[in-house]
């Protein structure tokens, strides 16, 4: 039936301009707009490894993949588990048992972000939906018995979020995966068998408007036979229209190929990029998934991440922040604090931050630490620290007879004075309100 | 590798005279001696149903399959075990601790048997060796972390003994194949993805020389591709001279295709077929796999298993009896009694069973009931029952003067006399031992 | 309100002749007569224990109490369980879903047993009843959640077989018995708070017509308080008129002093000794708990159990034969044919057994061993082997002209002639049925 | 040893003066004055609770003690858990892994608490050390194998930070409580046989300075032996010297009898009391012990505990702030995060805090809501809220010419002027810095 389908998507979008399977053609396709306006996104990490919840989501690899194994993981399984424990077998206790999907799509939609995007598979293999290519090792089968991400993806939806899904293409210890690259990826039986029969599935049942894809550097877009399927993604899914996908498409592709650009974990460019992208980044800044044993001085704290997010959306991208749920379904109270943070903080500032776009100029370092950026003919200066006295300057904005300035949040304009002989203004504060996110800004109108 | 060695396997091969994939080629050809000179087996059906161990080895369809459930089985998970506990979480207690393949191996060797067919998957789809194609659900990746099949096929094949493997063609609650059975068979993801490439697989790494097929009865064998298999198995395979195989490759075929004939569980023909079968049959009358619960008046006693064996090989067929071990890997005590006493009559008897054919009348009933095997100008009658006096009569052999009476374990021969007037003789019987299988056994030269 | 029973329980006693707590006194109690009569009792141990039911019983001690540990144990725990697993953790497991009194009490009765004991509490100190002075870890709080002891107990006696209770006076582990063993057992904390408290609420509660006390030899029966529980127990207690108590009441009691005699586990006396006497053994020979790795050759079969209860018969000893049911509570099948085949002895050999008393002579061996016991003018003489002629020889009884023999099972009267010139007889024996016990009895009247 | 060490102890304290076994002597008794030098604390509870963590710390007696049983208990254990799992069972999942001592008692020290109170045993009577009357029922039997007490003691201790125990009296379920219960008090077997000789083991063996004493109410102080207890703390005890008691020694001594006062949880009184009191409370506002599933919106936020503990001192209380750490061993990091904000409020404000008195006023809020505290000469006034104006009005204090104000954490003085005509001042304050706490203290130097 599911054929039948893609049969019929394919024959209603015969009339529309079609890719072809190779980046030159894909690479042209122009990114959805709601994407860019979108600006802060919520990233999810969760899976079986939130049951060990121990050092990472890559808990698994660090076990009993590389080689040498971490001795640290290594330890706490034989200190706390019987010999011959495995893996698997801690996807029972993966009980979700407190997972409100709605309580989760409130504190997101509470947080300011527009998007949200849930492991649907991590590199471990486990599904977070029924995949019939992963039997006894989804969620729906074993642990939550429950489809995690369909539930997640029609609370956030509900809430006119945007749904995304990350995918890993490579598993660590799939059988089929290791023969290909045993084969040195000669052979595509995992790709073929598992891979993309399921990839497929979960974009037509699903139908998210991000594909977060991962796990791909081993092995090359043509093992992968990415191309192949960002078309029939572009062309022919029941998405086609409003998906996103980013650069990891196989070794080589990051910050080259596909949708908008993560490049690495975490990166930012130092000046502002001709390609969209996007700052991955998790509040534990030791994982991505939850880990039992976290500390507060691990983990970002609000005007940390405000910055974070400033910086990045004056710079042009995205912001997609991470938290990881235990394995009991809850959103870690600290964590929770962050998001309600971020989202008190965009209460005052959003409108410096939802669909602008950057500035000619990025940031500057007069008083304080300054970002713009600008929405129509208004600019916005974010002060990322408290100004050490109540006149701030600043050197780029050009002013004008028309020239206005206010502080978000506070209604009545600024006296400003012009800034001579290298222009700029210098602006008299009020007494700045006690932002928890410690980041003021100030929208300059008739500036240039 | 394992493709380029099926390569080579066709070429020293290419000689030989080729099966096509046909019923009628395949039919043909003639059953390896060794099937028909072992007479006895051991069957043993193991697997995750034995952690339950509760009911039978059909446990997880009893349960979450059948319509309507089961209401025992649904009751004991119900009063047992948390809500939403899942079938594929019982693998986890699937131990194994105290399994030997030595022991066992010595076992089966004590009890006479000739062959021994461990269950490699059963309907459940766990496979109790590391195929790729069933990641996660078998035995190394879960519970034991063995090759139960590798293991105790080489501790088998020590002891001279032939080692089969049961497989089941189906798999209740495989997703490819419940989407290929929703599609009535017009698909094959499941035979494609999972079952022929594991197959396969397991042919050439373990070498059976018996595959003990199941599982086939809802699909036709064009489903299943059974003909292809059978073919490369007789024609390509590394078992190609000595493989045996039953006759449960698709709807219809039981009791028409293949190698031997079961025809149904348990099923003895009422006289002497044409064909090669074999009688599978449990110690445990209510069960192939451990039951926790069992009773001794639900298991055969001695007598009725050796009565069982005797009329079957008389009736020319092989007796293949099974027993359930325990998720820790014993053979409970009592089937190792029930063993050892099958071996200890056949350590008297045997002469009657091995390499034997059978005679041209089966069985007679005057004094008590006898059963006739042949071997060379021997003929066999094993009386299955105590005789009330001290002379029996034979009715059917005909007596000449050379004609000569043993009972087997003793070396002095019997005083008999010929019957008159229809043929026939009456022994007179010495003080029989008491035999705990209560069947003895005369030697018969010289009649025919 | 138990206080007050007792209270009433002593007043409307104080008639009846008294016991004082010493043994001159307590040794003086006549045994009460059920018991001699009885013969034949069935053991069950029962516990935790039956949980790991790896090694014996003593699992716990071997692992962690004695010095140095035993090796077997240490590395079965390491191999199977996570570091830092404790013991008491096992008895969650001791799930006794399959425990049916009713089943077990019709077995009881259908092998002839007369009495049952029960371990109430082992050296564990895990009680199979809800005792208040051992919280959380006893069948009721723990595991089965049941009354062990009660249900047993009911069903055991609406088949009027008699009810025991096996008690362990000492506790491996009992912190406070720990502390009163370091001071050299002159205190009496455990004593005082534990162990007295718990066997009196036990004996009221459960009425147990035997105790059998185990446990006592690390200290005196000063510490024990034995001769004070036992002068209560015969003078006041709910059970003063019929309770049966053995003799480990204290270092230096067995044998000695109590009520009938244990001496050791599984001993028997060369010759007939003065004081009523027991023996008890196990079915396995390695082990009072189940083993989940138990094996047929370590196991009695029923010709030597037989001969065992025959032969301790004839020397006036009881047979109190132990099995050890599994942690879900099934009597292991082979346990049962055991106990069945004893039955079936019984049936037919029983007149000899119960409400016997022993001969002038408890055994002579001239054609094969033969057993003698004897009830009014009747004497048997059991043969505990086959015997290898038709004619057997009697040394030891005298006959006269009313000389009568018969075979048990059989009515005719047997023949016989006189043997010179010491006296005796020869019996002429017809075929005998082949028994499973491989025991036959005669029948002697008229001899002396 | 033990005992004998409490006899030196009485024999080397004869000479001091002596409490009798009464309240009225007892209460006479000074309170120690390290405790109210000491001003905040930090309460934690943590137990087999912190397993379920569902609901709060009192989850067992809504599931299985009061009469009807909370429903959302009861559905929970039925959700999640088989039939017949008891609550003992939680005890091996409190693995308590990643418990450090020393972790955790840098945190408390960071918070600037300056003494810690552990549950060392909570209504459900699982003793976080090895009481020997408390066998399987303890962390160091059970669950973590660990001296939980101990352990954070010498932690404690090693930052000279005083260490208080908190002891139930009664345990839910505990089998002679509930005897004694159903006796109307009027047998004593728990408080003999448990109760007390654990409380006198705790006590020697830790030394707690502090016995925070709960779970009275169901029966008078004469059932708990409670000043026989008393007196031998007080007189005889290793801490009789430092160690402080609060008031739940029997129905109707809360508010009443004993050390300190806390009447009842999370109590203040309205006005300064003439008893010392402590208010105890919990981050968590819905739960003492660890839940899985808290929001932060359950949580006090820092501002609120600042006020909380500002006001607490101002009325001459102590301020006991609890946290529940999770069964693991953690304290959440949300926890964590409120500790380190008191602490940081305290290194500027804590002069207010730590030795202060009460002052003649406790409160005013004239422009916004101010507590009154005071040291030597020194007075302060402490602001719960961001003042609306630069300008403060205090209207107590009344000024001299020597009167001199600063803002804690600067140390310019503030100008400020007399109010006019009812005495008070007002104070020019300078920007306020951005306190996490929202709360800020000006010393008054000079007034009265």
């Amino acid at each position: 039936m599911e054929a039948v389908f893609i049969l019929l998507v394919a024959l209603v979008s015969v009339s529309a301009a079609r890719y072809s399977a190779d980046w030159s053609s894909l690479d042209g396709r122009p990114l959805p707009p709601w994407y860019d306006e979108a600006k802060l996104g919520i990233f999810i990490h969760w899976g079986v490894f939130s049951v060990p919840a121990f050092q990472s989501e890559w808990f698994w690899w660090h076990w009993q993949g590389q080689q040498p194994p971490d001795a640290q993981c290594v330890r706490f399984m034989t200190d706390h588990y019987p010999p011959g424990f495995s893996y698997p077998e801690f996807a029972r206790r993966f009980h979700a048992q407190f997972f409100s999907p709605e309580e989760w799509a409130d504190l997101f939609e509470a947080s300011g972000a527009k998007y949200v995007v849930l492991t649907a598979k991590h590199h471990e293999g486990f599904t977070n939906w029924k995949s019939v290519n992963s039997w006894n090792w989804n969620s729906v089968d074993c642990g939550p018995h429950r489809d995690l991400v369909g539930e997640l993806g029609e609370a956030v939806r509900n809430r006119s979020l945007h749904y995304g899904l990350y995918n890993s293409l490579y598993e660590w210890f799939h059988p089929l995966y290791l023969s290909d690259k045993k084969n040195g990826f000669r052979t595509q039986d995992f790709v073929m068998q598992k891979l993309l029969p399921e990839l497929y599935n979960m974009v037509i049942r699903y139908r998210p408007e991000l594909i977060w894809s991962d796990g791909d550097w081993e092995a090359p877009d043509t093992y992968w036979n990415s191309t192949e399927f960002l078309a029939w993604l572009y062309n022919d899914s029941p998405v086609k229209d409003t998906v996103v996908t980013n650069d990891r498409w196989g070794a080589g592709c990051a910050c080259k190929h596909g949708g908008y650009y993560n490049c690495q974990d975490k990166y930012s460019p130092g000046q502002l990029p001709e390609h969209k992208w996007e700052k991955c980044t998790s509040v534990d800044t030791l994982s991505w998934g939850y880990r039992r044993n976290m500390k507060i001085l691990e983990l970002m704290d609000l005007p940390t991440i405000i910055e974070d997010l400033v910086s990045t959306v004056a710079l042009g991208g995205n912001y997609l922040l991470n938290v990881g749920p235990t394995a009991d379904g809850m959103i870690p109270a600290v964590f929770e604090e962050r998001l309600r943070g971020v989202g008190a903080w965009l209460q005052v500032n959003g409108e410096a931050i939802y669909g602008s776009k950057p500035w000619r100029v990025q940031m500057e370092n007069a008083t304080v630490p300054v970002w713009y950026t600008s929405k129509g003919s208004s600019v916005y200066a974010i002060m990322t620290a408290t100004p050490p006295t109540t006149t701030l300057q600043l050197l780029t904005p050009k002013t004008s007879a028309a020239t206005e300035v206010i502080l978000l949040g506070n209604l009545s304009p600024l006296p400003w004075a012009p800034l001579y002989p290298n222009g700029g203004l210098t602006v008299l504060l009020p007494e700045l309100p006690c932002s928890p996110g410690r980041a003021w800004t100030l929208r300059l109108d008739g500036v240039s």
